[in-house]
């Protein structure tokens, strides 16, 4: 029936997959090349060879600093990092009991409470120089926010966020209280490069929804976060190790995995919606596992072998390879972050990619509001009395 | 250029206008009758008939709940309206500095923080009673976190919640701390009947989006407030009130109104994307108001009449009448709201259709998931050094 007084309504795909919204100057996914790019440049390359904060210069302003730049944008985000007085003492009351959504229902209760105190204003009220500095303050912040509600959570003071130090490692700071070695922040930044975008997933589509409606950048992170906790979202890098340790050893992998494939379980770690080939975030993430090296690092690749082979022989023509969970769990562990803290810390990228989203949507002024198709009985039916 | 490894992108209009992502059974806008229905029964009807507490088993259930059913569900919802205290105990650091997003920014954060207290869990790890549940709690706690934060921001102490109350009566009763008139009552339950929901807006489809992920129910709900604090999203009926102020005299009405209209300005409280006719609510609002009478009243269908007939005759054909906000705005203005609390009273009523979408979509598995189309410079190009 048609709604709206349109007239028929357009067939698309279930989910609107495959259906374009938008054009986007930011990058895409290459599924059957596996390759993704943020602007014009492999995202991987970006990642071996570049600091987040060029990343994230690169993709608020479309293009990579030059060495000015890069001091100037370096400084001004690392002075936002500190929270107002008013968010950090409200902050002990977020944290703990967060729920089945545990860090994430915190970080969205938080952001959105720094956003109305740092006077975040609708996107279409303010300019285009406003918007991006409260996008800035909101990426700036959300290492301290989600630093703060996880070290409370455990009974510990939060730690105040360094400027000296780069936004890697001032996170690892935040989160240990002690400076990070160089290897295991070099290994984080270059993870949290690989993952500030991904096409157009769904907490993206998120922030470009509520973004369209002019809303304040605080109400599309808010939003985005919540899709993000959504399980079929995916970004859950610990489901990943939780597969190596059900395996435990070696000599257990290959009944282990026979037992789950014939059973039509999911392998968690492999497989992906898109990539047909290998993941190319997968391969950069396992270089790095290899620098660390050791026994674990030996065990996820010896997994990854087998499942790879175990999977071709009794899914043929399948192409089912690692994805960016299985070894983005393995450098983070091998970095020192906590397990509860794998999903947080894809967030401190994310979030760097919802904003340039968000700020490229705002440049756009159409509300996007598709339609529905009622199914019910035929209305109006008399209402019965009370 | 296709994205994703997909062939060539469907061609779809801006914003997804008219395109169908969804079937529905809760009900539908018929623009050109200038009817809407809420399942298979006329909104009006149901607004002239019925209690808030029938429509919301309504929506949830998907029929009328007979005397027994009544009572029972009444009960239920009464039952679930007092907060937790870790939730109470917060409300106060919430409240106040909402910024320029105000009572929204504040509803955001606190139903978030709610969800979270309360362990909502991810949609599609709970089974629909849970579900429901969960929806329940957070439709019933919606008035007493907006009327606490509301009166902790003017220095005053929140009011707890009465069970013997209906619904409408008890958010009178929370906001001014007396039992109102049963008249005021009465009114503001109409105008929440006829705002439960309409169609498929901004804010409802960034519910079932993030709902689509199966993420919790409060992060879909704050996702939807996000939406709803959009400019471009509507729904702001202190807007029409303002436009009665600025115009201030009968004798300044068609002088103003010109001036506007010549000008190119939107008059606020006029016109809608969908009603050709006069907005079926905007007639019933109308009919509460004429109940009141008074000065004001008389006023206002006075602005309504000349602004209709001035409209007809500066810009002929584009058939413009009072949308929902006008008569809202008066409506709520009689009942004793304060104006700062229109957008929110609106959101004591979206709240449960927002939830009756989130509940429907909870039932589908596919996530709603389109696609963007990238147009900047191709890739890759060298990733120049540092």
């Amino acid at each position: 029936m048609p709604t709206n007084g349109t007239t028929a309504p357009p067939d698309v795909p279930r989910g609107l997959a495959g259906v374009v919204v938008t054009d986007t100057g930011l990058g895409d996914v290459r599924g059957r090349e596996g390759f993704y790019h943020y602007r014009q440049y492999s995202a991987v390359e970006l990642a071996r060879g570049r600091t987040f904060e060029d990343v994230w210069h690169l993709m608020f302003h479309g293009e990579l600093p030059d060495a000015a730049a890069r001091d100037a944008f370096t400084a001004e985000t690392a002075a936002l990092r500190r929270l107002p007085a008013e968010v950090e003492e409200v902050l002990p009351a977020l944290a703990g009991a967060g729920g089945p959504g545990g860090p994430l229902a915190g970080l969205r209760t938080a952001l959105s409470l720094l956003g109305a105190r740092l006077g975040f204003r609708p996107l279409y009220d303010i300019g285009a120089d406003r918007r991006r500095a409260d996008a800035l303050a909101a990426c700036a912040a959300v290492p301290t926010l989600l630093t703060a509600l996880h070290r409370l959570g455990r009974g510990q003071r939060p730690v105040a966020p360094r400027e000296d130090l780069p936004h890697a490692a001032n996170y690892l700071y935040m989160l240990t209280g002690s400076e990070p070695d160089p290897r295991s922040a070099r290994a984080v930044e270059r993870y949290l490069i690989s993952t500030v975008d991904h096409g157009f997933n769904a907490s993206t589509f998120t922030a470009r929804v509520i973004a369209s409606t002019g809303a304040d950048l605080a109400a599309c992170l808010t939003g985005a976060i919540g899709a993000l906790s959504g399980p079929l979202h995916g970004g859950a890098p610990s489901r990943a190790l939780d597969t190596l340790d059900a395996i435990g050893t070696p000599e257990r992998i290959d009944p282990w995995i026979r037992e789950r494939v014939l059973a039509g379980d999911r392998i968690m770690g492999f497989g992906h919606p898109v990539y047909r080939t290998e993941d190319p975030r997968s391969r950069m993430l396992r270089e790095i596992a290899e620098e660390f090296g050791g026994p674990r690092v030996a065990f996820a690749t010896e997994v990854e072998r087998r499942v790879e082979a175990l999977l071709a022989e009794l899914k043929p023509g399948r192409e089912l390879h690692t994805n960016v969970e299985f070894y983005a769990g393995v450098v983070m562990e091998l970095s020192g972050l906590p397990r509860e803290m794998f999903t947080p810390t894809f967030c401190v990228a994310r979030v760097v990619g919802w904003s340039a989203n968000i700020l490229e949507q705002a440049e756009d002024s159409k509300i996007i509001r598709p339609a529905a198709r009622y199914t019910g009985p035929p209305a109006p039916q008399p209402v019965p009395p009370a």
